[in-house]
Parts: C-alpha cells; sequence; structure tokens
C-alpha cells in the first residue's frame, strides 16, 4: 500500500463526526466541507469572485462535461482547469463514471471501461480507468477520482457485487496509472499539479456486506482518501443514512471521506454524524435557479405570490449578500419577471446557507454540542424532504 | 416658466462638448454620463453591487415594464424603486411612450394618450401624460421624463409635425400635473421621490425646422433639463448627428441635455461633440449577452472559434474584472456551453468599456483634448457599425 500524501487532521471530534483540515496542493479546506458543483467550470449564474466572497473554499467539477467540452487538452494547455476558470482554490474532479451510467442506453459497460455517446454530438467514446485518470491529470485538479460504475437502485445483490468487483478491478488499474503518471513514467501525459491525490470509491448498493468488502478491498489497494459512491440514485434516506454508517466504519480513520451526491441540509448533518467529511450537490444551486431558497425556516419558493408584498429579506436569521439588499418582494419579481439576476441573487443565497450549515457543524463539533445541532436540523421537515433531486444530470439544467 | 429645481454645473468645454455635473436626490452624476439599462429594474445579468463596483452612478429604469410587472402602486408601497431594487444612486425612468410606440399593432394613440394592449397578458391600457407622470412619481425616480409621441422613420414633414404638437400639448399637462404633484395636490398619488426632477423631450423626426420649433416651445414650458428624443430609429448615424447638433443650439445652456437610446461609441463621441450630456443604451448589456465584447480594439464575438485557446484578457488595455480573471478562451468555453456566467462576465465587461469611454470623456474635455480622443474612436470602425440594434424592445431579451 503507498504512502498517503494527502495531509489531513483531525482536530476535533463529537462521537462520530469530525472535524479537520485538509492541506491540498491548492490550499487548505476546513472539515466537514460541502463542495458547490461547477460542472462546466463555473458554478451557474456566479463569478469566482462571488463564490470567493462566499466564502467557498473548494469547488467540484465534472470531467465528463470538461472534457467533452471545451476538452481535458486544452484546458491542460492553458495551465489546467485553476488558471482556466481563474479559480485558485482546491478543486475535486469526478472520473464521468456517474454522469456516464446516467447516460443509460447511450452507454455500455465492459471490463475495458465504459463506451458511451456523447450527449452533445453523439460521437462515441471510451472512458477507461486510465482514461479517467489522465483526463484529471490534465485538469490538474487537486483531488482526482477513480472511475468506478455505479449500479442503479433498486438492484440485486448479484448486480451489486459484479459492480463491486470490477470497481475494484477499475480502481486497481486507475491507482496503478496514477502512480506511473506521479512518477513521471507516462510522457504523454502532463501532470498540472503534481500534488494531486486520487480517491478510491466504494461501492455496493445498499447491501452493508458488499459496503464492507468493498471498502476493505479498496482501502488496501492503498488511496489518499475514500468516497462513498452509489448513494442519493433514488434509496429512501434512512437507508442511505444506515449505509454511510455501514460504510464510515470500515474506513481509515485519519484519511478525508466524501460522500458523493449528497445532499439536503438534513444529509448533511446525517452524514456528518456518521463520520463524513466531504460533500457536493447540485441542490443548492439548482434550487436556486428554480425559486427555491433554503433557509433557517425551512424552504421557501420565492415565485409565491404571497411574496408579492413581502418587504422582509428571504431568511431574517442570514448575513448574505442577498438577504442584506433583497427583500422577498423583489426576488419575486425578478423571478416571475425572468431576470437573470434573480438566479444569482438566488445561488448567492443558497451557497452561503449551505456554507454557513458546514459552518455551524464545525463549530459544533468543536464544542461538543453536535449532537444539539443535528437535532434542531432534524426538526425541519423541509430540509429532509424526498422531493429533492440531489445528483447533477448529463444535460445541465 | 417655473424654476427649475435640478443643480446642473457645467465645469469644464471643449468646443461644444461640456463637463459637468448633476446633483440628483439621489446623488451626483458626472457628464457626460452613461446610464446602463435596467428595464425591469435589474440590470441584466448583474446585481446592483456589481454596478457599483463597475462605478456606474446613474441607472435607466423602463416605466412601461416597471408598471405592468411588478405594478408602480407595488413598488410605490415598498418605498419606491430605489428601494425596491437596492440601489441607493440616481435613477432615470422613461415615461413608456417608446415602449408603446414600439408595440406597432398593438396601441392607437389619440389625443387623450396611447391606448395599448400589454406584451404580457393583453389587458388594455391607458397611459397619458398624467399617468405617466404619476407612475414616474411612484416610482420615485430622480429624474423622470413626460409622455412624447414617436413617429417612424422615415416620417413626412407632416406627420413629424403633428407628432411635434401634440408632444408639445402633452408636454404642458405633463409639466401642470407634475407641479400639481410637487405641490401637494394631487392626494391619492405619493410622491416617493420629492427632489424629483422632470424632463421634456424635443421630437421632429429629422427636419431641422421641426426640431428648432419644437425645442423652443419646449423649453417655453420649462422643464428641469431636456432630451432628444426620436432619434436612433432607423436613420443614418450621419443624420442623427446632424439632428443632434440641429437640436441642441436651441436648448439651454446651463440644463442638461440627454440623448435617448444612444448608442454606440462612436455615437456617444459625436453627440458630445455636439453638446450632450446623458445618454442610455441596451447596447453594451444585450450585445455582451449575446457574446460581443466591446474592445479598445473593436468589436470582439468571443464565440468565434479563433478564440478557442486564445489566453489573452478580451481587451488587453482594459482593467474590469472579466479582463483581469478571464482568458478569451474561458469566455468563449462559457458562451458556447451556455453558462449563465458568460452573461455576466461580458456585461460586466461592456458596462466597463462604456463608463471608462465615458471617463475618457469627461477627462479630454477637461485636458481640451476632447477632438484627440474623438478623432480615435472615429478610427475604429466597429464602433460605428450600423448593424448595431440601439434601442430597448418592448419584450425583454
Amino acid at each position: 500500500m503507498p504512502a498517503a500524501c494527502l495531509d489531513f487532521q483531525v482536530t476535533a471530534r463529537d462521537g462520530l463526526a469530525r472535524r479537520g483540515v485538509l492541506n491540498t496542493a491548492h490550499g487548505q479546506v476546513d472539515t466537514p466541507a460541502f463542495m458547490p458543483v461547477g460542472t462546466q467550470g463555473a458554478v451557474k449564474a456566479v463569478t469566482t469572485a462571488q463564490l470567493e466572497a462566499a466564502g467557498v473554499q473548494i469547488l467540484l467539477a465534472n470531467t465528463y462535461h470538461l472534457d467533452l467540452r471545451p476538452g481535458a487538452a486544452l484546458i491542460a494547455r492553458r495551465g489546467g482547469l485553476h488558471r482556466f476558470m481563474g479559480w485558485s482554490g482546491p478543486i475535486l474532479t469526478d472520473s464521468g463514471g456517474f454522469q456516464v451510467f446516467s447516460l443509460a442506453e447511450r452507454r455500455r459497460i465492459d471490463e475495458t471501461g465504459a463506451h458511451f455517446r456523447s450527449h452533445l454530438d453523439g460521437s462515441l467514446h471510451l472512458l477507461t480507468p486510465e482514461r479517467a485518470t489522465d483526463v484529471q491529470a490534465h485538469l490538474g485538479s487537486d483531488l482526482a477520482m477513480v472511475l468506478d460504475e455505479c449500479v442503479a437502485h433498486p438492484c440485486t445483490v448479484d448486480v451489486a457485487r459484479t459492480a463491486v468487483e470490477r470497481s475494484l478491478r477499475w480502481a486497481r488499474r486507475a491507482r496503478t496509472r496514477f502512480n506511473a503518471l506521479q512518477a513521471g513514467d507516462v510522457g504523454e501525459v502532463s501532470l498540472v499539479t503534481p500534488g494531486q491525490a486520487q480517491l478510491g470509491i466504494v461501492q455496493g448498493s445498499v447491501f452493508p456486506v458488499l459496503r464492507r468488502e468493498s471498502a476493505e478491498a479498496t482501502v488496501e489497494v492503498g488511496f489518499d482518501a475514500y468516497a462513498i459512491g452509489g448513494l442519493s440514485v433514488g434509496e429512501e434516506p434512512a437507508v442511505m443514512y444506515e449505509i454511510v454508517a455501514e460504510t464510515t466504519k470500515w474506513l481509515p480513520e485519519h484519511r478525508p471521506r466524501y460522500l458523493m451526491g449528497v445532499g439536503t441540509p438534513r444529509d448533511l448533518v446525517e452524514a456528518v454524524a456518521r463520520g463524513v467529511d466531504l460533500f457536493d450537490c447540485v441542490l443548492p444551486t439548482r434550487n436556486a435557479r428554480n425559486g427555491q431558497l433554503f433557509t433557517s425556516e425551512g424552504r421557501l419558493n420565492i415565485r409565491n405570490a404571497r411574496y408579492a408584498e413581502d418587504d422582509r429579506p428571504p431568511d431574517p436569521a442570514c448575513g448574505c449578500y442577498t438577504c442584506r439588499t433583497c427583500s422577498r418582494a423583489y426576488l419575486r419579481h425578478l423571478f416571475v419577471a425572468g431576470e437573470l439576476a434573480s438566479k444569482t441573487l438566488n445561488t448567492l443565497h443558497n451557497l452561503h446557507f449551505y456554507l454557513d450549515t458546514m459552518r455551524r457543524i464545525r463549530e459544533a463539533i468543536t464544542l461538543r454540542r453536535f449532537e444539539e445541532f443535528a437535532s434542531d436540523i432534524r426538526q425541519c421537515p423541509s430540509f429532509a424532504a424526498s422531493d429533492l433531486e440531489r445528483r447533477p444530470s448529463v444535460t445541465p439544467s
């Protein structure tokens, strides 16, 4: 097992919840952390300056989208994704596996990798564990993901086991490729970010026994950190929380843990309670564009006629730019009138709400009051609603 | 002729070009000034904080749009447009006349006013000189426009004369109503901004004799400032420049002059050379959203494939946020990928270019080098292109 090179220090604990500091090639991340999604090299409707002002420490970008357009090699020639998009902080890139998986009949998986047709022009592509590693080396992200095979929910234990086993073989190939890149043994691929770290992904659907097998075998390969994949794909929240617990307990204490594509404010709290450190989700940004705001009082649909003459800020307890400068009446007008500023202002608020939730989680862990904080969040039913779509689709909305 | 209450000081002159300071109820404007268009109470794709950071001193908002949605009375109940949209600086509102004029077969003009059907729901409305004045009192703008009758281009001198005479009768009605509002004699209409000023509008199409008659008669009514309407509606630029000159010479030296709906960078310079102080135009913002950037080297269409790997900023001579942080390659990617940030970043750049052009115009006037500056601008053919649509349509794009 190669030595992990990603520096991660747990600085406080409360139960299974942990607070920590992750040091990447592009700076520090306080965990538990939420990563806004910048699918195509931009978080929709906001600028990087607005992300910085909102206190964002780390972004996620989607390898599938960026490699199809404008292309990972083009981005590498520009000096990597950080320089290309003008973001100097840490970036995590996914492997593209989940987006290919979501293409349904436009893709076919075999041992080599995932054969798929682009949603942009129908062109045929092959994503292998090696290529997913190379593409992320080209993008120069700080945290790169291995290619894994996701399965639909529900699925049989046999289907899930087959995917776990294939994901493991792919993980070994990806790690071998990653180590070769680090050693400079792959001449044709430039390594944009020398300190790039690679994360393995635990699969196993909703089966605890498979989660344990997947976790132990992935840890045996040896990665810088570990992700929990294949959740938030339609299972009940309670099932997801149980599977998170059944996964984290087989992961090393001293390595970061990342729950992919999750989730609601309630989900974040429940996963932190089970030992997770990193999250990403399109929920705050996508719902913002659709007029749904997360507030300390629950969810608020700004298009509602009841807000037409409401002079209060969206969330009286919030200190974000939107809440400091805009009334519900104004935001409703902008939404109804189809103004682009509506998407920007709502996105700024929802990102602030998510980041603030993470700040409060970290603070609660330090103060050993995490359970108190969690029970506050649990009392707000609209933070747990199962009508919220958590995962990114291939075609950005 | 009632005393004008709007404070305006000319501080420097170079030929007919003048530099000045306009003091409104919501602060100072350095003239010549360009007003970004915030049709529906927001400049498309940017926040008010971004406008402030770009150095915007005064905005234009459209009475037609705001009165139909969300309604001027609703905005008055919110404390006026400044509070509603969170903009503490000066605002000019148009009368709605130009938008009604652009509705074509959906409107009918008679002596009472303009009867029209809403582009939103087809509902029937009547815009009179009095109502246009009341609505702007409700909005609480700093600078309010009288309702005028625009004519199409080309038109006969008889059609133009009829419109000039009607516009004049409407101007008298509007001024009477404005004075009554100021005196508190119209109980049912709240005057949101006590220091509101009212501008008369000179019409007369492309006929110098009518422009003189309209100007003299409008000045005789007595307004705080004077606008030149009915231009930039399809006539050749050279004709527009001539008519501007044939209008400004009949306007009082000590009152601000506003050329409505203009224009290209070349137009701004030519109109300043003929004594104009204020401008508004959708060109920088609308073209930004369509990927067209104004730069010191001319216009640049960011969607062009030639920029795919161009690491230079849009305008190497520009210091705006976009040019400081984004390459052409990144901006092209965002445009091609349909990212909302593309519209925001392009808008920030074009607004900066327009505001910077005005700053340089003011500086050149002070230094008595205005002709030098003007001839630089004249040498750039893409700043004068007649393919540029200057005026706002009813349906915001």
